[in-house]
């Protein structure tokens, strides 16, 4: 049966990842919308290879290229934010939400509340307004498939089995490259050391992430709007390999796994050909030549980040929104050597340690929230680097 | 919603971690049918606290002392191998078969003929009719639980998968006692030091069957007839903690891994609850503490029983069932110091190199195999002794 696929981010790297496995099951997927954030040249390479209905740059001054470059054919070519929640209405039977950051939140949840499935590849929207996105599925029956690997690893976990039978789950952790680094050491850390995660391919925003343990911090506040277990149910296990993506304990005290090389396309198909499976060129896991598996408690001293965001999403509100906000601020600061790796999560705590901002009720409050801690963390990291 | 078991093999070790679990959760189980092999004194100790319908005892010369110790109560009692194939077919909605051996066979077939559910603890049975009772389950429309720890984890793992998108099922063995030893050492084990299992408590013969992995051959040959993916798709992967109790791998390269304690409850739940989950007082599993998970590749030249196990079944026909006749004997045989360690799966090794039996087509035929293939290892295993 031939699904549709819009596609939002289609040059980022799992855009990338999307279209390579469209490639390899043309008989079953056809994508029927493209976009980009700004690269023009590759969404008009894109969209001239698979042909979609329409496609949207949401820079709109980069409107006038492509439709020069698409000049001739039949696909539709639409640019800006509009545009972008509209294509997001198109239809479809699955929307791809690859888009990084904020800025995909508003057409994510016009497709979910449009009551299309949704595979979710944009952390950052549903960190921030988890509560309206997971309302906006409800009401419309979509359904959120996860594409990060431990959510699309918990999700595979529950495919047989009901939430309310779930005891625990087990949201596994690489640790980051500072894992066994004392905390005199990290107080002294680069950006260089910083973005060298140990098995995965990364931006350097997430890798710093994965450094602070913030991500995982961002991945427990994902699960709990996901996995409505309660939150005291979700637990954090540092295992450095990174081959189990996650665990799910029912209440029998049987604990199931997903497991996989470290390869994006696996959660993505997982995703794309949900509830059945596609046939993928990842490599397959040699569990005899990998030999062994480390696990760890988490160390919530060294690594503050992840006890911050359980108190951000325990709080709710526009909580974590703030959190989100802060952190990518607090993060661009450490890149750009304005301020100590330590000083990334302090930013962040002292944000929300502030009065609580009105429990945000639309979108629209999110991007408020959203500004203003952005303008929160700039002044702390301003007074970071003079102090 | 109450569900009816008949339970067979109520004394032994499945039994009564069964009836543990039926104690914990009367609301939801009743128990209609209960029978032991001749421990009259505990079937009826059993029969009083749990008021079965039907007791049936194995050995007819306990009848009258059965018949004793229920008199004054409602409780039907019967003795013999046809009461035990009656008692199969006594109203249930799920038996669950936990003789040990072949005497488990004629009843297990009697329910699967029926239409009747099987939790499916009888390894025996299995091993050497496993075409007889696949045949009569696809037939009647009865589905098998298997509740062997690595049978009962593959069946975890495919509850939300096809198995037509299979790609590797991968069994667990810990290696057992000897995974380390040289071949020279284990040529001088002692029954003593093969009995020592490191994670399981087991009996004796199953000990042993571990100390050869001949206990790993059996499974695969059970894997085969319970998961037909094709017997190339079926791999053996020592992992020595035994946390992992097995895999499987989807075409998508996706793995799922099914994970516990070493407490035979979990399983056995997990058939008598199926498709739901029932709550068990089993420890959960603690991966930090655990700290670490080791895999190797099996060694097939110092244990050379899973290459036979994997010939016998590609072969099919009688080939398991003598294979599984021959074990029996030659383990009894080491176990009594008759034969050095080294010559138990040689033995099997000679029995299942002669001239293959017809193809077993009936039950009668697989208890013809089976007495042959005794006799024949008996007497490989007296001329071992006297060489």
């Amino acid at each position: 049966m031939m699904r549709r696929l819009s596609l939002f981010g289609a040059t980022g790297s799992v855009g990338q990842s999307t279209l390579d496995l469209v490639r390899r099951d043309r008989e079953s997927l056809r994508v029927s919308v493209l976009t980009a954030n700004s690269d023009v040249a590759e969404l008009a390479r894109l969209a001239l290879e698979f042909r979609p209905d329409l496609v949207v740059i949401a820079d709109e001054k980069r409107y006038d290229d492509l439709k020069q470059a698409l000049a001739g054919t039949n696909i539709g070519v639409a640019a800006g934010a509009d545009a972008l929640i509209e294509a997001a209405q198109y239809p479809t039977d699955l929307v791809m939400a690859a888009i990084v950051g904020i800025a995909g939140l508003a057409p994510t949840m016009a497709a979910l509340e449009a009551g299309v499935d949704v595979a979710l590849a944009n952390k950052e929207a549903l960190v921030s307004a988890g509560e309206l996105m997971t309302a906006a599925a409800r009401k419309s029956g979509a359904t959120i498939l996860p594409v990060d690997s431990e959510h699309n690893a918990i999700f595979q976990c529950l495919a047989g089995g009901r939430i309310d039978q779930v005891r625990r789950i087990i949201l596994t952790a690489s640790g980051g490259p500072f894992r066994t680094m004392s905390a005199d050491d990290m107080a002294r850390a680069t950006p260089a050391q910083a973005v060298a995660h140990p098995n995965w391919s990364m931006g350097a925003k997430i890798s710093v992430d994965s450094a602070t343990m913030m991500n995982k911090g961002l991945e427990l506040i994902e699960a709990h709007h996901l996995f409505p277990v309660g939150l005291d149910r979700i637990e954090i296990l540092v295992h450095p390999q990174s081959v189990i993506h996650s665990l799910v304990e029912f209440v029998d005290c049987s604990t199931l796994a997903q497991l996989g090389s470290p390869d994006m396309r696996i959660p993505i198909s997982s995703a794309l050909a949900w509830p059945q499976r596609m046939v993928t060129p990842c490599a397959p896991l040699d569990l005899a030549s990998i030999a062994r598996l480390d696990f760890e408690a988490p160390d919530e001293v060294r690594f503050p980040a992840t006890a911050l965001c359980r108190a951000a999403i325990a709080e709710g509100g526009a909580r974590p929104a703030q959190l989100n906000a802060a952190n990518e601020v607090a993060v661009a600061a450490f890149l750009a050597g304005r301020i100590s790796f330590p000083a990334i999560v302090e930013t962040v705590r002292r944000v929300i340690d502030a009065d609580a901002p009105a429990t945000p009720a639309s979108l629209q409050d999110i991007f408020s929230v959203d500004v203003a801690s952005r303008a929160a963390a700039q002044y702390l990291v301003d007074h970071f680097e003079h102090a």
